[in-house]
C-alpha cells in the first residue's frame, strides 16, 4: 500500500466515522423520552419500531465509551455512553442476574435468549464505560457479568440447549468466539487468572474442533470433540464470522507475541475469503455450505454490511503486520465492493442489507441486530492502524 | 373461463400431479432403512440432510392418504402413507402425548417445538390415513391428538410462550387459522360437538381480531383482544398465508352455507393479492409491512412457491362459486407466473424459493419446511374443483 493511499483512506475512515455514522446515531437513537437508545431506524433514521434491543444498547455503550477512550474526549460521546448505561443497569437484568433480550421502550421485559450473547455485551458495555467514566461501580459489574456468564457456559443444564442433547450434541463457534473478544476487552481492567484461562480453552476449541485444515475452513458448528457433522448445521460455514474471528486471533497473537497463532489467524482470513467471496457479484456471501449443498438459511446468498466491515479491519491489520500484498489486494477488493455498495448517499451511514445482486433489500439502517458496533468499529480500529501505518 | 381453458388446465394439474411431483416424491422420499420419509431432498432428488421433520412426515402422509381416498386406490399411496404412519407412531411422541419436531433418521428426538402445529398434522395425518387404511386405531389416535392439542392450547401456562406475558400479550393468526383446517379434516371421522365450538371460535378470532376491513388486510399478530400492534411485528402481512386462510373460510362457508362468510373469505382474498402482488417483478411477495415500513424477515421480497399453490387453489374455488372474472383474471395471472417460474424442467418438481426478480435462491426441492403437501394438495383440490367445472 502506498503512502498516498494509506493517507486517502485515512481520511475517509475519519469522514465516514465522525462525519456520517457516528452523527447519525446520535442524532436518531437516544430516547430523550425514556433513557437508552432507540434502535429500530428507518432509512432517514425515523423510528420503525420502539422495542430496544439489549445488544445493541449494550454495544452502543461501549461503542461510545470506546470513542472517547481512544478517538478523542468529546462529551456528547461520554453523554450518550452515559444514557444507555443507565438504561442497561435499570432495565437490562433479571433477577438470575442474566440479562433481557429485547424490552418495551420504557423497559420493560420482553424476551430474554437462551444463549450468553447478551451477557458478553453487557459485561464490554460496563467494562469500556467504566474505563471512560471513571465509574468504579460500572467496572464492579463488568466482572460480575463475566463470571456469572462463564458460570453459565461451564456449567451443564443452566442453559436450555436448542436440541436434545441426549440425541445429539453439537458446539458452536459464536461462543468460544466472543469468549476471547470479551475477555481482551476485560483484560483492560486489569489481570485475572480466569481470563487466561477462558482465552486458553477458547483458543484451543476453535483451533482444535472449529478449524479444519484439510477443508481450509473454520465451521460454525461441531459435535463435542470436534466432530463434522454431515448435514446443512454441520456444513455451514459464515465467512464474516470466520473473518471476525480471524483479526480476534491476530489481537490475541500479537498480544502474546505467538507468530504461530498469527499465522493460523491468516490462514482462517484467507481461507473465509476465498470461500465467502462471490464469484459471479461479488462481495461476501452470508452462508456458504461447504459442499455446495442447500443451506437452511433462506437469506444465505444476501450480501449484509458486517461481514464486509470485519473483512476491511481483519486485512488492515493482517497487511500492517505482515505487508504481505495478497492481504492489500484483497484489502482494495472489498473495500471497492463495499464503499461502492454499502454507503446511503441521501441520508448517511450504511444500508445493512443487500441481495446476492448487490441491490438492496432492505433499506433500514438500524435494527434489533444492526447497531452502532460493526461499521464504527471497524473505522476506529482501522484509523488506529492507519496511523500507525503512515507514522 | 372457457372449456378449452378448464380442460387444458385439468390436463396439466393430472399430468403435473400425477405424472412429475408424486411420482418424485415416491421415488426419492421413502427411507427403506428405517423408515419414514426422508425430506431434505436436493434438485436431482439425493439427500443432502437425514434429520426427519415431523411436520413433512405427518403432512405426507396426510397426501398420500388424501390422495388415495379422493383421487385413486394406487397401492403404492396407500404403501407410502402406511410406511409414514409407522414411523410417526413409533418416533413421533414425546411421553407427554405431545410430538417431536425433528427426529434423527432412525426416530430418535431431536427437538420438541414450542407450539402446536406438529400436533395438528399428525391429528390429519392420522385421520386421514384412518379413512384410506380403514384403520380403527389411528382413528382413536387422531381424536387423540386433536383432543391433547385443543386442551394444551386452551390452558394458560401450558406452553411457553415467546414473549414475557406479562408485558405483552400476543396472538398469531396461525392457531386459529389451522385449528379451522384440523378441525374440517377431523370431521370426516364423524361429527363431534368440540369440532363446532373449535371453528365456531377461531372464525370468531379470525374476523374480528385478525382481520381489518379499514386497512383491508389479515394480519398475523395481534394483541389479546385483536388490537394493532404498532411494530414490525403488529404491521406484518404474510399474503400466502391469509391467501391459504381465505379457501379455509370459503370451504367453511361452503360447508354451512353461509353467504356471507364466503363474502368475507373472498375479501381476504382479494385484498391479499393487491398486497401481496409484487407491482416490479410479478409473484407473490413473503412478508409485506401494512405501512411500507421496514420487515423484521430478511426474506421479506422472496417468492415461496406455497403462498402462490394456495392461491391458484383459492383463485379456482373462488370463481368456480362466483363465476366473477375478477377471480379467473387473477388466477391466469398467477398461473403464469407461478408455471413459468418454479417448475424445475431438469428433474421435475418445483422449485421453492426464488429471489424477489424470480430467479433461482435455493435449488433444493425438499426441506423441513417444503415437502409434498401445498403443491400436490392444491393440484388435487384444484382437480376436484376444475371437473365440477367441466362436467
Amino acid at each position: 500500500m502506498k503512502p498516498e493511499r494509506i493517507a486517502e483512506l485515512l481520511a475517509l475512515y475519519r469522514r465516514t466515522l465522525v462525519g456520517d455514522i457516528i452523527p447519525f446515531w446520535l442524532k436518531n437513537a437516544p430516547d430523550q423520552l425514556h433513557g437508552g437508545f432507540l434502535n429500530c431506524l428507518d432509512r432517514d433514521g425515523s423510528v420503525y419500531n420502539t422495542d430496544k434491543a439489549m445488544w445493541i444498547q449494550c454495544r452502543a455503550v461501549w461503542m461510545f465509551s470506546k470513542l472517547y477512550n481512544e478517538l478523542e474526549r468529546r462529551e456528547e460521546w461520554l453523554a450518550a455512553a452515559t444514557q444507555g448505561m443507565e438504561f442497561i443497569l435499570k432495565h437490562g437484568f433479571d433477577t438470575d442476574g442474566r440479562m433481557f433480550f429485547v424490552v418495551t421502550r420504557d423497559g420493560r421485559p420482553l424476551r430474554k435468549s437462551r444463549y450468553l450473547f447478551t451477557e458478553t455485551f453487557g459485561a464490554i458495555a460496563c467494562a469500556e464505560y467504566a474505563r471512560a467514566a471513571g465509574d468504579r461501580g460500572a467496572q464492579q459489574r463488568a466482572k460480575e457479568i463475566y463470571r456469572l456468564l462463564i458460570d453459565f457456559y461451564r456449567t451443564p443444564g443452566k442453559l436450555v440447549p436448542k436440541t436434545i442433547p441426549e440425541t445429539r450434541m453439537t458446539q458452536a463457534h459464536a461462543m468460544p468466539m466472543i469468549l476471547v473478544a470479551t475477555t481482551q476487552e476485560m483484560r483492560r481492567l486489569g489481570p485475572d487468572p480466569l481470563y487466561d484461562e477462558v482465552v486458553e480453552q477458547s483458543l484451543f476449541r476453535i483451533l482444535n474442533y472449529f478449524l479444519t485444515p484439510q477443508e481450509k475452513a473454520l465451521f460454525e458448528t461441531v459435535g463435542p470433540a470436534g466432530e463434522r457433522l454431515d448435514s446443512p448445521e454441520g456444513r455451514c460455514l459464515n465467512p464474516g464470522h470466520a473473518i471476525e474471528t480471524s483479526w480476534f486471533l491476530m489481537t490475541e497473537a500479537m498480544h502474546r507475541g505467538d507468530k504461530a497463532l498469527f499465522k493460523k489467524a491468516l490462514e482462517i482470513l484467507r481461507w473465509s475469503l476465498e470461500l465467502g467471496w462471490d464469484p459471479t457479484y461479488g462481495g461476501i456471501l452470508y452462508f456458504v455450505d461447504i459442499e455446495g449443498k442447500p443451506t437452511e438459511q433462506l437469506e444465505w446468498d444476501m450480501k449484509l454490511w458486517w461481514p464486509h466491515t470485519e473483512a476491511l479491519y481483519a486485512l488492515l491489520l493482517a497487511y500492517q503486520q505482515t505487508k504481505d500484498d495478497v492481504y492489500a489486494d484483497w484489502y482494495e477488493r472489498v473495500h471497492s465492493w463495499s464503499f461502492s455498495h454499502f454507503p446511503d448517499p441521501m441520508h448517511g451511514e450504511w444500508f445493512g442489507y443487500l441481495h446476492r445482486d448487490g441491490s438492496m433489500a432492505l433499506r433500514l439502517k438500524g435494527s434489533q441486530w444492526k447497531g452502532p458496533f460493526h461499521l464504527p468499529r471497524a473505522l476506529l480500529y482501522g484509523i488506529k492502524v492507519l496511523e500507525q501505518m503512515s507514522a
